[in-house]
């Protein structure tokens, strides 16, 4: 077999074999098969798609590159959530605690952020001593004994994925569905999780800019995890604006707690009960998503998932007094308010800017090796819809230097005031 | 400027600018721009073409990575012809010498063959001595005193095409018109003629298979050449079957003298004169293709082809005496004939597959560094068309070995007999 003839294969349309696509995916791990023949089948593939089997064996292929993890001995039904990523998106941190409480194992594996803020693991590691790097034994007897854990990825998960990750970045082949599914769906199986819920955002600050193509992704991974015997469900959830109210990573976590304790902002605690009811209802708890929604309201309610959390910061070694007291997080030295120039509505406020905003004042990473603030960020007042008056604030920004200008500018030239009140869908659809 | 953005652009479908062009060939020559990008740029531009625009800055872009002849020192309009390559292609060699006859330049940078048989130079080495190895002061001085030379590329001809060429190759993207025509051009525009006649194949030994793919080549190949001021022209000839009647290197100069004589096979004289005369008009020496075909016959007529083409093999170091007897070049031991299996009419008569015959005699190339056999190759005796008899010789095999079976099996394989005579047409269209 040729790669050479592979990539013609691609390029008239066909479809790949199983045998034609491990060649590649077996040649371009070990290096026989160089980067710029990659990059030409890549490229291939984003211009003629694939098949659904396609897919499917890519994921498999490059799930299997590298080490799987066994959570068999972890009894029922192991559920987890991946979200396509977004601004302020601290979903899974209230998330999980909430399905732990109702008895659904979950363990998940997350990841760190670059550009924009940080990922899930960089808020947990606002909380002081808190430790995302469990060795696999401990990560799965936590979830044994707690049902939850989050942690960064253990051993060598698809090592083909991310040899394919780097070369999409630099080869202008990212937005390839086909690409995107495979490489998220070939971690999520390596992972070892039962039952899998997508949150496919949609929006400027999005991935997916609109909602038929947040659509055809997030039916892309589920067919993909069907095809594999794993239960998914999706949702399409709006990104134009920042999910919940803070971006930064005390920040978020603070906010995180306030969800637990039922005092969190209207639009993530409504996408943490959407993706949450999915899960629960593929966990086997509820048969409808009506009743696994009041059991997540019950968790909420009654404090379990609250003391799940705890829980998970105690046996990760992190100071679960941050949840009575979240100023022993770090904090930032000054509070700058941002005024509104005039009166009228907010009509826009791009997720994305505001992320980078965060990232300028420290809170997210421009390099790899970059190090985070944790204590900066933003806590907006006001998202699109919300009546404000001239001199009213906007957001606070929590800074740990003065000269803030510049940002100040990035902030009011991605916060728009008209004269109407507009409206915001947040769950754009349920993919079932 | 990123060439990630450059394939994006490309990508997207849009169409490249002069300073991405510029970034992409200088990168890319100077080796700051990896083979892993250009593949993934070469492959959008192979989905997504170029315009007209793209093509020309393309083409010249690559020529300005090297080296480029000026032959202004040389008096008159100086043409050169270039072929997209088939088997018994031995146009140039008479040609070539019609021309000068005619009293116009025809300083002529040609090639080796890989695959198939052999390219012009291979043939001309048949000739004892013949050197086409000429610094290009001597180039310059022989096309000034005797309007002709038939020579290697001299200095560093367009290092960009070579490069990308090698890259094409394995990496899937060798027929994008764009990219063909970039390569032909920058090489011809950087040897510096002043016209050129383009002779693009078709047919099942060609690279373009269908006529409407060489028309779009070759306008192509035109309107670059057009719009940096060189004079184009542009014949679809046929590439089903061998052009001529000689394959293999010695048979092919025997045959080329013969043509000179006026004594060569009817197809590959027709293309001749076909070529030729665009040649001779573009050169300003007649008004008219009619006009042009009669001097063309002309210097056939009253030997003085014949007697250019002798200077040319003395200024060249080859021994002139060949003119009279070809048995001075080398000469196979065997001569063996492939003799009709069934009555009836040739009906087809593989190109590639005879070339192949031709190169497992040895007298083609399978790698790059293999040596040629001069003397071997076949002579038809039948073409499409001809009416057979059972026992009749199609062919004569000239070998120097006796064990050729699996040659033969694949001629026979190769040539096809049928009840009912066909009809070739041999040139598909003019384009002017």
């Amino acid at each position: 077999m040729r790669m050479v003839d592979i990539i013609d294969h691609k390029r008239q349309g066909g479809a790949l074999t199983a045998e034609e696509i491990q060649f590649f995916i077996d040649g371009y791990t070990d290096g026989t098969i160089p980067d710029y023949q990659a990059s030409a089948l890549l490229m291939a593939i984003y211009f003629n798609d694939m098949t659904d089997d396609e897919r499917a064996l890519l994921t498999m292929t490059m799930m299997r590159s590298g080490d799987q993890l066994d959570l068999s001995m972890i009894d029922g039904i192991k559920v987890d959530k991946h979200s396509t990523g977004g601004v302020g998106d601290k979903t899974s941190i209230p998330l999980a605690p909430m399905i732990a409480a109702l008895g659904i194992p979950i363990p998940m594996i997350s990841g760190r952020g670059l550009g924009h803020t940080g990922g899930t693991l960089d808020k947990l590691e606002a909380i002081p001593n808190f430790n995302i790097s469990l060795t696999e034994e401990a990560f799965k007897k936590q979830v044994a004994e707690i049902k939850l854990a989050i942690i960064g990825a253990t051993g060598n998960i698809a090592p083909a994925d991310k040899k394919i990750y780097a070369l999409r970045d630099v080869t202008d082949t990212v937005d390839s569905i086909p690409l995107i599914a495979g490489s998220i769906m070939s971690k999520k199986i390596a992972s070892g999780t039962d039952a899998l819920v997508l949150d496919v955002k949609t929006g400027s600050g999005a991935f997916m800019k609109t909602e038929e193509d947040a659509k055809e992704l997030a039916q892309a991974l589920v067919n993909i995890g069907r095809s594999v015997g794993m239960q998914c469900m999706a949702v399409i959830s709006d990104m134009n604006q920042p999910l919940g109210n803070a971006i930064g990573n005390a920040l978020e976590i603070e906010e995180s707690i306030a969800i637990l304790k039922g005092e969190g902002p209207a639009d993530i605690t409504e996408l943490i009960l959407t993706l949450g009811s999915q899960m629960v209802v593929l966990a086997g708890k509820a048969s409808t998503l009506d009743e696994a929604r009041q059991l997540l309201q019950g968790v909420i309610d009654d404090g379990r998932a609250l003391e799940a959390f705890r829980q998970m910061i105690i046996y990760q070694g992190g100071d679960p007094a941050v949840i009575e007291n979240p100023k022993l997080m770090p904090q930032a030295q000054y509070q700058i308010e941002l005024p509104a120039k005039e009166n009228g509505y907010v009509t826009e406020m791009t997720a994305n800017e505001m992320g980078i905003a965060s990232m300028l004042l420290g809170g997210g990473r421009q390099a790899k090796t970059d190090e985070i603030d944790y204590a900066v960020g933003l806590v907006l007042h006001k998202k699109i819809g919300d009546p404000v008056q001239k001199g009213e604030s906007l957001l606070t920004i929590y800074s740990n230097r003065e000269d803030i200008e510049a940002i100040k500018d990035l902030l009011y030239d991605n916060i728009k005031i008209g004269p109407k009140a507009q409206k915001v869908t947040l769950i754009h659809a349920l993919i079932q």
